[in-house]
C-alpha cells in the first residue's frame, strides 16, 4: 500500500504540526473497503449539487460545474480508471480531491452545507437500499425455485422427521414448501426494513444541521428516500438500519444453514435421498470416489461469519455516546461481507434446487419404517372413542410387542391388534397404508396430496401477486 | 429439587422398560420455566377444546366438561396454588395431567388432534405477542418522557459532541429527541414483528398436520391470531419469531446503553452537566460521599445478556433439520430474561427522566468551549463567497492562533482576523455568539430552536396519533 | 418478592433524603443470585478477620467474636434457614448485617480494610476456582468414560467421514479417542486458567489499596490463593478469569455439541449405528414408536446458551473504564448457569458413553461401501511407483466404471483393473479388503488397530498420570 | 476474477461429467485468503518431501528434486511473482500444480502419503505460531510502553473512579500499570495456548492417517513443533487453537477497548488531563478545531469485529460431525483479520503511550475534588476504634454538611468535625490531604508512592525476566 503521505496535505491539516504517521494513516483510512461506495456518493452528491443550485446557495452556473465534474468521475468509476489514494483517507475525499483537480477551485465549494457525516449515511443507505432490493429478488428466485421443486416432485413420499427420528411420512413437496415459508418471511422482514432505512440524513451536517438553507426534502426527493431523517443528531449516528439489516441477513443464513444440513444428511450414503448435481458438489484430493457437498456446507459454515457480523456491529455501538464518533466506521465491512455472502449462497441455492434429483424409492422405503404409522393407529382409536391418552398407551403396547418381533405394525394380525385393543377393526390396515397416512393429514397446512397442491397454489399466487 | 420419578408412570413411558435417571429427567424437564407459560397454555387449550366441540370431533358435553376443567385449573394457576412436578416435565404435561385428575379419564380427550409441538408454539407466540404489547407501551412511555424532558428544558444549550470532542452546541432538547427517534424505530420494529410472530401454528401437530377436521381459522380467531400458519412443518419447527424478537431487543438495549453511558458521562464530577435523582443511585459500602449512577450502569452492563441470548438461539437453531428438535426447548429462557431486562430498564428510564436535573451554567459553559463556533465562521466565509474548503483552511489558521494565545474566537479582534482573510466584517460577532451559532442551524432537524420547536410538536403528533 | 424498603434503613443510606424506589432496588440487588456465593463469602471473611487479629488491626479478641459470628451463619446458610433480603441489595450486606445482628456493633468491624469491591472478586474467584475443579474431574470422568468404550469396542469398524461422505473406514473406537483427545485439550485450557484465576484480589480495597497495616499475602494463603493480585485497581476491575473460563467453557460445549450431533445421526433409523439408552432419551406424547434422543440434543442446543453468556460478558465489559462499574454486577449469572450446564451435560455424557451399544453389522456394512477403500488403491498403485496424481486419476477412472457397473472396486476382475493400470496385479484383492484397509493406516496417530491400540494405551498413562 | 475454468483440467476432476459453474468455484476456492499461508505450506512441504527421502517412500533424488522445486517457488512468492489461479482452488493446489509445471510429474509424488486435510491444519498451525510470537512481542512492548509512562510520570496525582465517580486519589502511575497486569495476563494466554497450538497434524492423512512408513515425529521436529497430534481423525478436524487465539484477542481488545476509551475521556474538553499527539488524532472535515481520538476509537471500535469473529468461529464449529468438512474453510479469514487488527492496534497503542501529555494540575485538581479524601476519614475514625460501620455513618453526615455549605471536607472546622464525632483530632487536617491520602494506601499493590515504586520494579523485573 504506497502512499505519498509526506507529500500530501491533508484536507483537513491546517491545524497539526506533526505529520501523521503512515500507519496511523493506513488504520483510519477507509478507502479500501468504502470506495465501494463511489457510485452511491457521486448519486449523492449530484443531488447535493442539484439542491445547492435550486436553493441559490450556489449559483446555478457553479451546480453545473460541479455536477458534470461529478458526471465525469462517475465514468472513470465505472470504468475502473479513477485512482484510489489511501492519503486521501475516504471514498468522500478522494472524490471531492478529484473533482477539484478536474474542475478547479469550484469543486471545493461542493462540500457546503454539507458534513462526512451525513455524506457517509446517506451513501451507505443508499447502498444498502440496492442490495436490500437485489436480496428480496434473490429470496424471491429461492422460493420460485422451492414451488417449482415442489410442483414437479409432487406426491413423492418421504419421512418426516421430529428429533431425527423418524415420525410421520410427509411429501417432499411439503418439506420443500416449508422453506418457502421461512424465504417469504424473510422477503417481509427485509421489506420492512426499508420503512426505516430509506430515510435521508443528507443536510443533517456534522451533526447539529446547518445554517444554509438547504432543502432536504428536494435531496431526498432527488435521491428517491421515501423520508427525511428528523433529528439531525440521531441521523449522523443512527446505524440501526445496518444491523436490522444484519439481523434480517442472520435469519436467512440460519434457513439456509438448515436447508443445507438437510441436503448434506439427504445426500449421504446413509440416508441417500438426494443426488446433488455435479456443478454444486467437489471431488477430494486424495479419495477419487467422494462427491462432495462442498457448496451446502460452506453455506452451512458461512452462518458463523454472518452472525459474527451482526454481533460485531452491535458491540461496536454499544455504549457510544453521541454523534458520530470514529468507531461508527466499523460499521461497513461487515455489512458489505454479509451482503456478498448472502448474495452468493442465495443464487447457488436457486440454481441447486432445480438440479436436486431425489430418489423416490429410498425416500419411500424410509417413509415406511420405524412405525412411522403409529400415531394413525392412535388416532384410529381415538376416532372409535378411546381416550388418546389411552389410545397413546395401546399402541405403544402394539409397537413394543411388533418390535420384538420384528414386524411393522401392518405385518400384525387383526387378532394379535385386538388382543390390545377390541375396537380395532379390519378397516385398519387400510388406516396404516402408506399413502392413506399422508392423505390423512388433510387439514390446512398438512401433508395429504390435496393439503400440500393448495399450499402450491397460494405460494404460486404470492409469489406473483409480489411481482 | 424432589420428585417422584419412581412412583409416577410417565406420560409417554409404554414403550420404556428403564427408569429414567433422575438427572435426566431434571434436564429434560422444562416446567421450572415454561410454567410461565401457564395461562397461554390453558387458553390455547380452551380454544382447542371449543373447536372440537364445534366441528363434533368431541361431543358439546365433552367439551363443555373440559372447558370447565380448565377454568378451574386457571383459577389455581393465577391463586399459585398450582403445584408444578418436575416429572411431569412441562407445563403442558402438567396442566394436562391435572386436568385429567380434576375431571377424569375425558380430559384425556382433548389432546385430540394436538401435539405439544403446535402447543408450546402457540403458547410462546401467545404469551410474546403479550410482551410485545406491552414493551410498545412501555416504549411510548419512555417517549413520552423525551418529549416531555425536551418540552421542559427547552432552550438549554449543551455541547453537542463529535468523538467525544466539543463540536457544535446543540439544544439539550435537540439531544433528548434524538432518542425519542431511537425508540420510535424500535417501536416500529416490534410492531412490524406481530406481522410474523401473530399466527397460529395450531393444528399443525406434531409436524404434519392431523387426520381430525379441525377448524384452524376456528381456533386462530378465538385466539385473537391474525392469520394461519400455512405450512405445518415450517409451524412447528420455525422460531424466527423469538429471534426477531431478541434481535429488536439488542438494539433497545443498545439505545439504552447509549442513553445510560451519556447519562453517566453526564453525572461525572467532570461533566457536571446533570443530577440524578436519589431514587436512581446508590451510594458505596466504603466512600460515604458517593453517589453512584448504578440504574444506568447496570442497564448499560445488561445489554451485553441480551445480545447474548440473541446469540444463543441463532446458535441453536443453527444447522437443525426439520421439523421439531430437542434443541428448540432452548428457545425460551432467553427470552423470558430479555422480555423482564427490556421491561425493567425501559420503566426505570421513564421513570428517571422527568427527574433528571440539567445544570444548566455548566452545559452551556462547556458548549461556548472548543471553538465549537468554528464551523460557523467558516461558513460565514462560504457564504462571502469563499469555496469552503479555502474557508476551512482559514478557519483552521485562526483556532491555531486562538489556541496559542489561549483566546476564543470571539477573543481575537477584527484586524487579526482580517489579516487571516479580508473577506471577514464586523458582523462577524454577531456571527459567533452563541445562541447565533445555535439559531443558525435552522435546517429540517437542525438544533435551532424552532427546528427544535417543530421535531417537538411533531414528535407529540406522532405519539398521539400512534395512541 | 416481598421488601420492607420503607423500614429498613440502607447500611450505605447516610447521604440520601430520599427513598429508593423498590423497583430500582430490585433491579439493583444482586441477592437472588449472589447469594450463591455465601460459602465463598464467609471463607473470605474468615480468612481476613484472622489476618486482621494477627495483625493487630482488630484485638484477638475482636477477631475472635467475629469468626465464631461467620461460623454460625456458614451453619445457617449451610442448613438453608438463613433469611435472605432483597433490602440488603447483595450477599455480603446480608451476611455482614446478620453477623452484626447476632454479635452486635463490633460485627461491623470486620468490614476495616475491606471494600465490596475487592471482596466481591474475592469470592467469585474462590467459587470460580472450586467450580473449575468440579469440571476438570467431570473432564476426566468423560475422558475415561471414552477410553473404557473404545477398549470395549476394540476392532468394530466404521465408516470414516468427510463432508459426511464416506470417505475411509476406521474403528470406532478411533472415533472415539478423537473426543478422548479435544476433552484433554479442555481440561489443560481450564488447568491453564487456574494460574490467572487462583490470584487473590483480597486488600485491594475499593480501588485503590488501603491505609491499615493488612498482610495480603496471609489472607491469600489462608484461602488458598497461588498469589496476590499486584495492582488494586486492576484486581478490583478484573474479570478475564470470567471470560477465559466462558471461552473454555464455549470449547468444551462446542464439542459436546459434535458428540451430540454424531449421536444423534447414529441413532437415526438411516444411520443406525447404535441405539442410546432408554434412560437418555424420551417418548413423544403423540408418536408412541418415537425413542428421541432428546439428552443429546438439549446438549447441543445448550451450546448456543454458553456461547451467548461468553458474548454477553465481553460486550459488558467493551469499554468500560476503570475501576469497579456496576456494569461488572453482571458478570455471574452467565458464568453461573454455564457451570451448571457444563456439570450436568458432562455428567450426563460419562453416563450414557458405557450405555451406548454400537450395532456392529449396520456399522461394518456402510464401512464397506461407497468405494472407501479407493485410497488405498491410489496408495497401491503410488508404491508401484506411478505418480500419486496419476494414481488418483486412474482410481477416478475405475470408481467411474464400477459405479456405471453398480459394483464394489473388489468386485471389478483383475483383467478389468489392468485395462486402466497395468500395474495392478493380484495382491491388489487383499488390499481392498476392509480389515486391510483399516489396518494398513498403521502411522502413527491412525486408524491400525495397533495404531487405535497404543494411542488407548496412553490415553490410560494419561489419565492415570495426571490423577 | 478472471479465471480459466473452461481449459483448466480440475485436478480432482476425474469422476464429474459436467463443468463446475464458475460461480461455484469461486465461492468454493479459498485461494484469494489462504495464499496467505504460502510461505508456510512450503515449508511443510519441504519438510514433508524430507521426510519421504530420509524414510525411502521417495528416493532420495525424487526429494531433492522437489525441495528444490519448492525453494524456487519459495522465490517467486517472496518476490511476489508468483501467479495465484482461482481455477486451482487454494493454496495448495496452486503450489503443487506449479511445482509439477517446473519439475515435471515427478511433483505429484510430493503428495504422497498425504492429504490436503492434515497439510491445511498444518500450514494454518505454523502460521498461527508465528503470529502469535509477534503478537507475544506485540504486548511485550506495549507492557514496555506502560512502565516507561508509569515511570516517567510518577508521582502525578489524578482521580481514581469508581462509577465514573471520583472515588480516591490515584497516581497516574498506579492507573498505568493496571494496564500492564492485564496485557501481562494477556501475554499469558497466549503463551498458554502454544502448548496445544505447536502441536503437528502432518501425517494424519485425509482422516484416518496413512499406509506409506511415514515419520510424523520427524516432521513435526523439521518444523519446530512441540509435539504430534495422537489421533488422526481429531487431528484433521481440530480447530480449538483458532478459537482459542480468538478467545485470548478478544480479550486482548476488550483490554485495548477500555484504555482507548480512558484516552478518549481524559482527551475531551470536560476531563482535559491528557493531550493525545497529533500523530493519533485527526481533524475534521468540517469543524476545524477538532483534534480527533480517531486511533483511540477505532480500536474500540474495533473490539466488536474481533468478538465477533470468535463467535462465528465458534457458530461454524457447533455441531459438525467428524471429520473434516468444508465448514472449516471458515476458519482462517477471521483469524487473519484479527491478527492484523492486533498487530495494528497494538503497535498503535505502544507507540501512542510516550506522546501521552498528562495535564498535571487538571488531574491534580480533579482528585481533590468530590470529597475523595472521605474514606480516609472513616478509616481515622476507625482507627480511633469507632466500628467500620459507624464511622461511615459519620462521614455520610459529614459529607452532607460539607455539600450543603459548598465546601470540601478539610475546609471544615475542627470544631465542626467533632460536632459530628468527639474522636477527631487535629491531625485530621494531615490526613485529609491529597498526598497523605495517596501515600496512606500503602497496602500490596496500593496506590502510595511506595507500593506503586514496588510495582514498577517488579514490572520491569518482569518484563526483563521473560525476555
Amino acid at each position: 500500500m504506497a502512499s505519498k503521505t509526506g507529500e500530501q496535505k491533508r484536507m483537513w491539516g491546517g491545524r497539526f504540526s506533526e505529520s501523521t504517521d503512515e500507519l496511523v494513516q493506513r488504520f483510519n483510512a477507509s478507502v479500501d473497503f468504502d470506495r465501494r461506495l463511489a457510485l452511491h456518493d457521486l448519486a449523492g452528491s449530484v443531488a447535493h449539487a442539484t439542491m445547492l443550485g435550486e436553493t441559490g446557495i450556489l449559483t446555478q452556473d457553479e451546480a453545473a460545474q460541479i455536477i458534470a465534474g461529478l458526471k465525469n468521475l462517475k465514468q472513470e468509476v465505472e470504468a475502473g480508471t479513477f485512482e484510489w489514494r489511501v492519503d486521501l483517507e475516504d471514498v468522500h475525499m478522494n472524490l471531492e480531491h478529484a473533482l477539484t483537480e478536474r474542475i478547479g477551485p469550484i469543486g471545493g465549494k461542493l462540500h457546503t452545507a454539507r458534513s462526512r457525516n451525513d455524506q457517509v449515511a446517506t451513501d451507505f443507505r443508499l447502498w444498502l437500499r440496492d442490495e436490500t432490493h437485489a436480496l428480496i429478488g434473490l429470496l424471491r428466485e429461492v422460493q420460485g425455485a422451492l414451488v417449482a421443486a415442489a410442483e414437479r416432485h409432487l406426491g413423492l413420499i418421504m419421512p418426516g422427521y421430529t428429533h431425527l427420528q423418524v415420525a410421520q411420512p410427509v411429501l417432499f413437496s411439503h418439506h420443500l414448501l416449508a422453506y418457502y415459508e421461512m424465504f417469504a418471511r424473510d422477503e417481509g422482514r427485509l421489506t420492512d426494513s426499508l420503512k426505516r432505512l430509506n430515510i435521508s440524513p443528507l443536510g443533517a451536517g456534522a451533526l447539529a444541521g446547518t445554517g444554509f438553507p438547504i432543502d432536504r426534502a428536494r435531496t431526498a426527493q432527488l435521491l428517491g428516500f421515501e423520508g427525511v431523517a428528523r433529528n439531525s443528531l440521531d441521523a449522523v449516528s443512527d446505524r440501526d438500519f445496518a444491523v436490522e439489516f444484519l439481523a434480517a441477513a442472520s435469519l436467512i443464513m440460519m434457513h439456509l444453514s438448515r436447508l443445507s444440513e438437510e441436503l448434506i444428511l439427504w445426500s449421504s450414503q446413509e440416508f441417500g435421498f438426494v443426488t446433488l448435481p455435479d456443478s454444486h458438489t467437489t471431488g477430494s484430493s486424495i479419495m477419487p470416489q467422494k462427491k462432495n457437498p462442498d457448496v451446502s456446507e460452506l453455506t452451512r459454515g458461512k452462518t458463523g461469519r454472518v452472525y459474527g457480523h451482526l454481533l460485531g456491529l452491535l458491540t461496536t455501538l454499544k455504549g457510544l455516546p453521541l454523534a458520530y464518533n470514529k468507531d461508527l466506521q466499523e460499521d461497513k465491512e461487515g455489512v458489505f461481507d454479509t451482503a456478498d455472502t448472502l448474495r452468493v449462497c442465495l443464487t447457488l441455492t436457486a440454481d441447486l434446487l432445480p438440479k436436486l434429483v431425489p430418489n423416490a424409492s429410498r425416500m419411500r422405503e424410509a417413509a415406511g419404517r420405524a412405525y412411522s404409522n403409529a400415531t394413525d393407529l392412535a388416532d384410529y382409536l381415538a376416532r372409535q372413542g378411546l381416550p388418546f391418552r389411552e389410545a397413546h398407551e395401546v399402541v405403544g403396547k402394539l409397537v413394543a410387542r411388533a418390535l420384538r418381533e420384528g414386524k411393522d405394525l401392518q405385518e400384525l394380525t387383526l387378532a394379535e391388534m385386538r388382543a390390545a385393543c377390541a375396537l380395532i377393526g379390519e378397516e385398519v390396515f387400510e388406516v396404516l397404508r402408506l399413502e392413506s397416512v399422508v392423505n390423512a393429514r388433510s387439514s390446512y397446512g398438512g401433508t395429504a396430496l390435496d393439503a400440500v397442491r393448495a399450499q402450491l397454489a397460494a405460494a404460486k399466487a404470492r409469489l406473483e401477486g409480489q411481482g
